[in-house]
């Protein structure tokens, strides 16, 4: 069944055409060769149309494919409805309700997949540890996310991994566009829509400069706002100072901000005390994976009222000032806007789909560890996305080539 | 009555809530000693939180207040319905229909206005035209953009005009910010929000490098846009090319462009036969005042199917290609969006209030022209902006005061 | 005599070639069908390679052309020199005496111009005190700069001018490109030439955001520096902070600054006190007319040591920490370096041509006050410059033009 | 001896007295307790104050040092003759003689030197070539760039490389600030100072976006340019285009460019074909290490005319075109400037300084490889730098650490 013909009456099938029409990578994955006959792929991803789309994708590539999402309040329901046309089982939705998200995990291990696609490793984890039972027939898993490659990777280094696995997060088509400019964009998309407040002039305090942190940095920049960043590398310290930014202690640097985006990937970024200090007004937001990094407990227990002021947006009343955190410390632009642009999704979802191809064929030689994405890979994706674009390049000639050869 | 003990439960009161906390101009000219007692103001605004507490404020100040909206599909109803708590009168609603839409207008010309806050001039070119009889009653008016400007300047060249007007959009505290910040800003931020696409890398073309285009062009830029400027003034063509742009004719930049957005204060923009050569998926956005900067006729005209493809967003097919248009062409920071941010139109209903407290004083000197802003004024409302950020500047010595005097 | 037929060997006449190669506008001037066939200009301008081909300019038009240097210190002796080859009487040379500086000057005045081209008003204002037997065979004035501009509105207000002025500061193809990106590049090129010190990172202090300082505080901000404004004017305070900038007083900013640039047009930007605190290696540089921002006398007393240590770069030992001035506190940009862009100049000179036609054209009509620079001459040297790049750009329809005229 | 005491009449000590004061790493690294006393470390370097001062360095920290330039004409004279006052000798001399250039390696390898300090690797590949015999008593070498780091690769891949090798260009704090912002500042430097032409509005095209091309692409950017950019590896190429630059062929850029500059580490990035293409006027400039990029024979071979127009700028008459060529396509920064900043370079020798006291440790139990830069020491330049500053930064707390471990 075609997405032409879905009713597109329907606000799931209406979101999963739009995107349609402009994730040309995945298009031009759908009419090449390539083959997953047969195989049952297991995805936990953040399910709105973008990976929607992917499900529908490898589907078409000959897969068996059953989702479900990664983060309890980044389901979009009528989206996940959707996706059933399409002969995808999916156990989804979206819900504050912690255990109600792990029994979805489950159910998506009971079918025993051959594949993973994960986003946050919660699913390969799960299967790494309460249902090891599934890792008889599981032959690789393809990770998204730098949290995800974190963890896995201290998986591996306990002797616990059991099965290859691709970072794709590594892949330089990843973390240059998704981690960076799909963050930058999509984080601030997420604040100015859910605030309609001013970003030129701004305070803004960026905590962590990984890929994420750049890209959130950079466009906070280009939005007209003054950007401060905290760090725990002295290297990535020194280039945030470089690139412009006024850089120091988190401790220092919070009361004075305006608005405080954390992409860290640790845990509690904000002291207590630093949260009694905060300005009267302050925008907190988070955009690394998991919703540890703005303390919420402590936000929590710090207020003497809270109440949602608008919508996604919580007033905690602390010292007498308000707080407004958006989206409840999870993922801003997911759980509180439509995630990462299109078009970047498209790019990652290339790489994730190659690098399930490369599993199927290649699972037997390949060692229980987290693999770097394939550099071949990687280039092949960058080539689609030019030819999308209509772009052609260079090649390096002859002479140039053996000029690279001497010394 | 006080907004802290409105019923937050409502919508409307919810959004006036929120920016009440951020309007903090507006909140210092309510503590002033400033009065407009008895005087009737009408106001026609895009009717939604921020220009709501300008109703309130001006409530608060002593007037007699009567709001419509400016814009058909600008009104927010939630709002309209939340103001009437505050005492003031209301006859406003989202519509797609003109007739409802100048109805309204006529109802708040029913009341006699002695003062008139305009956006866009259509309720005072009413006043001048077909209800001429609330001319007697009509003290000055006080018009915020440059469209309601260049109107009410052809009304006086045409020696129709019977009050005097202060062009509020021509204070440097309103067109530095307002068109190019708050424009720039919104602007995006509504193209963002209804399409989830990637700005990065995209040919944006800004047809008119006024202080709207300016403010576009400068946040594409900062957004990782590729950026086109088309213009008909050489100086400004000039400018555009100084700071970085390509400039050229439309019929040739257009068919290059990913994302048209219009704010030329002219009608239709784009040739029928520009139209043609569109690249398939280009997004079409209208940032000037009147939605007759796209022709949207001649898209209707040329278009072989049209479905809503997206919330605020129309598919038109032309000539096998896809053409989204975001907010049926109207302003598309507000038929699709929630306006300029709260801070931007803080300063420019700063500025509108105490023009009309002028106009309450002198009146009686002023001509039947269009006045350039109070410098004064300018100057306090920049001064209280400074103030309310906790901001000091210096002042000039008397040596350098004396020193500027010398020649 | 023709450029081509010079000498080349010496390095007044490559200086001049080079630029002639660049100043576009200047050359379709040449070729055009004006004339100021037996008028005696006066000109007192920065000596160097681009005014050189400006005196060559009027020149070619027929004028007597009789040139002086503006500013002691930014006088080239070489261009000097080969400029007599044309034909062109010239009085100029790099001095420190201020003395020797005015002699030219008079010598200027003995010619008896018909008109004169200042940059700065001191010519002007010379004969309008010590030289008044002058005024009457002139006929008109060309005014340059910001200061010039100010200097000649404070003779008017006196009731002192006796000849019609054109202010080509006023003309917008003027400020928003020599005073901004003119003096933006230029100011940046002659601190890093001369210190050969990184920009990335550092704090800068721009003290003026005027024009000028608008231009000086993006390019540092597009060389990655952390950018701090300090201003008297609340407006653009206002503008500054909204442009991503520090804003606040000059004597709590100048501690925290690595570079500190003065364009504030007024005399004496830092107090002794201020001095005492700034940091240990800063960097002070004026990008002003005159060189009374910089105070260089209380730099003088307060220094213990003082000695050049780098060409053009003088350290004054101060409180055990070295201050660094370079080019003795005179425009920086032409005391230690080339001046603005040659395309740069080639516009603002183009204004300077067709203004001396037009005052030899309308001299009899005019007022003894400064004029605004003509609109329409304006907007020609635009035309003149879109041509020249081979740009072209729209015109308004009828249809357009009709609506613009409409209420 | 001491800086103070020096002749600071003498330009040479003129130069090294002000990077003195801007070392702050190398002066901090001065008061280290390290050593490397009795070795004999032979330096081939740009020669001028800041390498200088390198050397000077390494001879406090206790050995005797050896230098020569590494490229003909970057050797500034009085900074060399200068440096003799330190106990070091030097054989070098700014000449366009390759033959000269080549007798002063042979000097430094007559010393048999324990350790090479190399950028571009001349010096180790004549080592390993025609003077094998220094390989005896040869024990490590620390490479500063890419293209040194790649011909070390080469020897290696062939099986010639005797010693072990620091790759000091692969260290973080050497390319994300020496390649990019060292690069990318000193190029516009010298280009602006080198041809006073504007920058803003110009067509630049950057041919190769490695670190080098970014920084070049970055600053471009930041003086209002428009920027072009040619690759061969298309992730690069995205990364361009999504960070707003225009990407393509080489081919059919080149003819549309008014500046054109080359960091791609090959030989020959103009054809004779585009050569012939290009613009009237364009402006040529190699930042890349080898002055192979811009094909000088086949613009001799084409040229009907060729004069030097202006210090430093070539001009080549190709088809009654100017072609202008800064600094005979020789790194523009340093044949034509004063090379990087003072600062960036007090970074990359504060790394090559910490490599070589690493080299005296470990050589015995390094292998005979190209080495990539040790993590430890690259953070360590990484603290120096910013306590140098005064910044303090974040550590990671026991819960974060302990977050970060698990899975």
């Amino acid at each position: 069944m075609d997405i032409q013909e879905k009713n597109l009456e329907s606000s799931g099938h209406q979101k999963i055409n739009w995107v349609s029409k402009h994730m040309k990578l995945l298009n031009s994955i759908q009419t090449m060769s390539y083959s997953l006959n047969g195989l049952k792929i297991g995805m936990s991803i953040h399910l709105e149309a973008k990976t929607a789309y992917l499900a529908i994708t490898l589907k078409k590539l000959g897969a068996d494919v059953f989702v479900t999402g990664c983060n309890p309040l980044s389901t979009q329901d009528d989206v996940a409805e959707a996706l059933k046309d399409y002969g995808i089982i999916v156990h989804a939705k979206r819900t504050e309700d912690e255990r109600e998200y792990f029994s979805f995990l489950h159910k998506i291990l009971d079918y025993k997949p051959d594949l993973i696609l994960d986003d946050g490793a919660d699913l390969t984890v799960l299967a790494h540890t309460e249902r090891k039972e599934v890792l008889d027939n599981l032959k690789g898993v393809s990770e998204e996310t730098t949290t995800g490659v974190r963890r896995l990777k201290n998986l591996q280094a306990q002797g616990i991994l059991k099965v290859p696995v691709i970072a794709v997060n590594n892949a330089k088509m990843k973390f240059m566009f998704d981690n960076r400019y799909g963050t930058g964009q999509s984080t601030w998309d997420s604040i100015m829509r859910n605030t309609n407040l001013l970003v030129a002039g701004k305070r803004v305090l960026v905590a962590g400069y990984g890929w994420c942190g750049r890209g959130i940095a950079l466009r906070a920049h280009g939005l007209g706002a003054r950007v401060m960043v905290s760090e725990v590398d002295p290297i990535k310290a020194v280039e945030a100072l470089m690139d412009g930014f006024d850089v120091g202690k988190i401790d220092e640097l919070a009361p004075q901000a305006d608005i405080i985006i954390t992409a860290t990937g640790v845990c509690d970024v904000l002291s207590e005390e630093t949260i009694r200090k905060l300005k009267n007004g302050v925008i907190l937001a988070n955009a690394g994976h998991f919703n540890v990094e703005i303390p919420m407990e402590k936000l929590e227990k710090l207020a003497t009222r809270k109440y949602e002021i608008r919508k996604n947006v919580t007033c905690y009343e602390v010292n007498g000032k308000d707080i407004f955190v958006i989206g409840q410390g999870r993922l801003v632009n997911l759980a509180a806007a439509d995630g990462h642009p299109v078009e970047i999704m498209d790019i990652s979802f290339a790489l994730q789909a190659l690098s399930l191809l490369y599993l199927s064929q290649h699972y037997k030689d390949l060692k229980n560890i987290v693999y770097d994405y394939p550099e071949e890979l990687d280039r092949q994706v960058a080539m689609l996305k030019l030819r999308s674009l209509g772009i052609e390049i260079d090649n390096l000639t002859d002479e140039q080539r053996k000029y690279l050869e001497s010394f």
